[in-house]
């Protein structure tokens, strides 16, 4: 690791450098990073928009054997990655072990949909030339790539969200060169992943431009990569007010892009009346664990609870707080995040109308969060619509609701969240069914009886939602589906055979899937 | 027709009132129209979020059935219909004639998308339960619909892309309640057919909601619609201006929406060497025929069109200045586009590198445009970027281009289009397989020896492009896909079979092709 970040091919240094700093410790960790400046930013995306035209044409088997290399090569960093990425964010071992195998899957998963075809979305019209009063043509469809695409690493997830993440392994299996902007919280494992992409991109023999690898601590950075006209769209998952600012920096640019900024959600769940009365006590220990998982930095960590007030809730409550108490503090990924998070309990504890439930063990370490349960009455909680901000960490607020329309009316009121979870039985069907609708216009993905932390990699998963849980609620940034974000059809008109692209040949060599009119 | 607009069911009278114009004679036409105001458009708005829920969970059957209703009733208007859309916007019988037939198939293509079933993206991955280390719960992805949309009419389309055109249909089939603000240009054709889907909404036993359409001439009118806080999407056909301004309303929100916007394009024609060589004089007759079409006002009317330089080019302008010499004048649709036009002409004619090749038949009458085509050096045009900007009506530019490569230099200095066409013959392939990839990342659509104007309606259609062609490439405002535009993603995890929708029931009641991992 020699601090460099990349341009296609070439490792650049810069005079001006930073250090990525230990979170459990507190202090800043060699070697020094580079920082990429505007003429690099440039650089960078002209490479990857020379790269474009021909990145996307190759053939569709290349590309998955490009993505699978790249899997391959992650894996055989071994414990060097997994022990950076430790270093940088004070995630546990066995979290990032499972996090580098979900990023390679994703890759994998990639890998497939390319070889299986339906992404294209291969269409065909036969010409009628019969067809009165006037003949129809021959009209084919697919799919391409936008573009040379922006992909800002995420903090919370330094593997699967960031230089090889979801958004990255769509992007480059779309066709579309990925311009990368690391997250400056972890630039060593950024890194290490980066020169493991440009490698791969040198055995698979493309054009250099498909990757290249900026790093920096400025937000000046990202704005200039945003606004570069070679770009033409943007990966982000962050803060809403990050978000925002990319959001506002590409609807300004004289070509509008699209922005895929996955932000913000307290992600509700709702305690239906018989499971709450079954088995209130091991759901408020679940609801513990999934509160505190990874120190609360998951986007889909549950930050608002539902359920009628009564005795049971009281037991759901009980349990939880004895769950809590038992749980060991957790180091937060960076000072500022550990900061907002104080940030945000400190109002929530400012909050008359709110009432302390449970603790986690006192952090005693450096960026050390307790986790902490409050508790409020549906009405007060809707007479203060700031208690519906996320605050990022081991925090949740349960909502004591008089009736199932009062709780209805709660998430009416809610912002667009990425998942919304029920915890029924049977005999809550009806009342389910009766909010199903509510949900559904609401978030990206509906779970009965589980927790909402955890994502499958899957083709059916949706990991989006309206805004501002997403900034584009008609997209996922998780599975199969997060390649749509990164293509737009094109339709040929009575093309010669010769001229058409492999997808629509009239032999279909690549034996894709088509549907026929 | 009464000159009210409807709320729902509710045919609303306002004091303030105007006149459609005749553009034929310049004069203005009974009866007078209501002007919508603001509180009629939260009301249109409140009640499209009330119908919403319903709508969209209607058995697709139920909604294809609407959609076959409105299309019968639209046909059972006979010529009442065609007669005051004539005297509104001065196009000719048969002209829209073709057009209501066009709007009726449009509207019966999506009641065959909706039975077929892959509009809703169906996909399922089992669970895996004994998976290690962790089992996969059942996920579950269908497409629902956005919410309620906004339409605004489109001038140049009175039925194909106005009250129930392609917008409005692709909405309603996907299950969006319609607000639609009328092109002032036709109130009374508008009114016409929006007593008709309002009719169908009564007969179907639909909520009211389900559509509204409201009359006025003020920009502030649509502006108030855009910001309402119950629409979720917006369709428009018309000026980049317009366009823009609807973009900048969205995105000011504070719940940004999708804003799709068909705006802009000049959709350049290449002549190839050996087809210019073999068949110049037809190539000639051909485009004064796409140029003249509908006086211009077609949003695909070839605005520019590049050839080699030579004898071959000047036999071409030669036969197309023939044909034009013949074209009579005709009546453009509003004073409005008229003067605008003029406008355009007056830019081109002062500037004195282009070469006024063409004039059609003058006009004499009222808002009578004639066609005019122009010529210039490649070198000159590049330097006049301006000369790129559409000018709506029957006016074109050809491009004497001195190789292959300054043409092709021409084409990557153009905006996005919503088409890029080829006149090529078999001695051209070569030269055109190197040109394609630049024409993709340029156009929505491409042609070979076709004009542009003229768009199918079927599964394979793009009609949309890169920006400023439209606000979001990644759809089209044409054909079967112009659904997807008006859908999220949702995934059910683990919900009891009970709770599913019918589309993900394990039955599969609707028998809609699914996708199983």
């Amino acid at each position: 690791m020699n601090g460099r970040f990349l341009i296609g091919a070439r490792a650049v240094a810069r005079e001006e450098t930073f250090r990525a700093v230990d979170p459990v410790q507190g202090i800043e960790i060699e070697p020094s990073f580079s920082i990429s400046r505007d003429d690099d930013v440039a650089e960078a995306c002209r490479l990857a928009d020379s790269a474009f035209d021909g990145f996307r044409e190759l053939a569709p088997e290349r590309r998955a054997h490009f993505l699978e290399t790249v899997a391959e090569k992650i894996e055989a960093l071994g414990d060097v990655l997994v022990e950076r990425a430790m270093a940088e964010t004070g995630l546990p071992r066995a979290r990032l072990t499972g996090e580098r195998g979900r990023s390679t899957g994703q890759l994998r998963l990639f890998a497939r949909v390319l070889r299986e075809g339906r992404w294209a979305g291969v269409t065909v019209d036969p010409a009628l030339p019969e067809r009165q009063p006037a003949p129809r043509p021959d009209l084919r469809l697919r799919k391409i790539a936008l573009g040379p695409v922006a992909v800002f690493g995420a903090s919370n997830f330094p593997l699967a969200f960031s230089v090889a993440g979801g958004d990255t392994a769509a992007a480059l299996a779309a066709g579309c060169p990925v311009v990368v902007k690391a997250h400056p919280a972890h630039p060593g494992t950024s890194a290490l992943v980066g020169a493991v992409i440009r490698d791969a991109v040198v055995v698979c023999g493309l054009p250099e431009g498909v990757f290249s690898l900026l790093q920096g601590q400025a937000n000046a950075l990202g704005a200039s990569l945003v606004a570069d006209s070679r770009i033409k769209a943007v990966g982000f998952t962050g803060s809403r007010a990050g978000g925002l600012a990319l959001m506002a920096i590409a609807q300004a640019r004289p070509e509008p892009i699209p922005v895929y900024a996955e932000m913000s959600s307290i992600s509700p769940v709702i305690l239906m009346p018989a499971a709450l009365a079954e088995r209130a006590e091991a759901l408020g220990q679940g609801f513990a664990g999934s509160l505190t998982m990874g120190a609360g930095q998951f986007c889909t960590n549950p930050g608002i609870v539902l359920g009628l007030d009564g005795p049971e809730l009281d037991r759901f409550l009980a349990s939880a707080r004895e769950a809590l108490r038992q749980a060991p503090p957790q180091t937060m990924l960076t000072a500022g995040i550990y900061g907002n998070y104080q940030r945000g309990l400190g109002i929530l504890s400012g909050n008359s109308r709110l009432e302390l439930i449970a603790e986690g063990v006192p952090g005693i370490g450096c960026n050390q969060a307790a986790a902490r349960i409050f508790a409020i009455k549906a009405s007060d909680f809707k007479a203060h619509p700031e208690l519906a901000d996320e605050v990022f960490g081991p925090s949740s607020i349960v909502i004591r609701c008089v009736s199932l329309a009062e709780l209805a009316s709660v998430v009416e009121g809610l912002e667009g969240q990425l998942t919304a979870t029920l915890q029924m039985d049977d005999a809550d069907l009806d009342a389910a069914r009766s909010l199903l609708p509510l949900l559904e216009r609401k978030a990206g993905r509906i779970l009965a009886n589980a927790w909402p932390t955890g994502v499958e990699v899957s083709h059916a998963m949706v990991h989006g939602g309206p805004f501002p849980a997403t900034s584009d609620s008609r997209s996922t940034s998780v599975g199969a589906s997060a390649i749509d974000r990164f293509l737009r059809p094109v339709c040929y008109q009575d093309l010669p055979d010769a001229l058409l692209p492999d997808a629509l040949k009239h032999a279909n060599p690549l034996e894709y899937p088509r549907f026929v009119s």
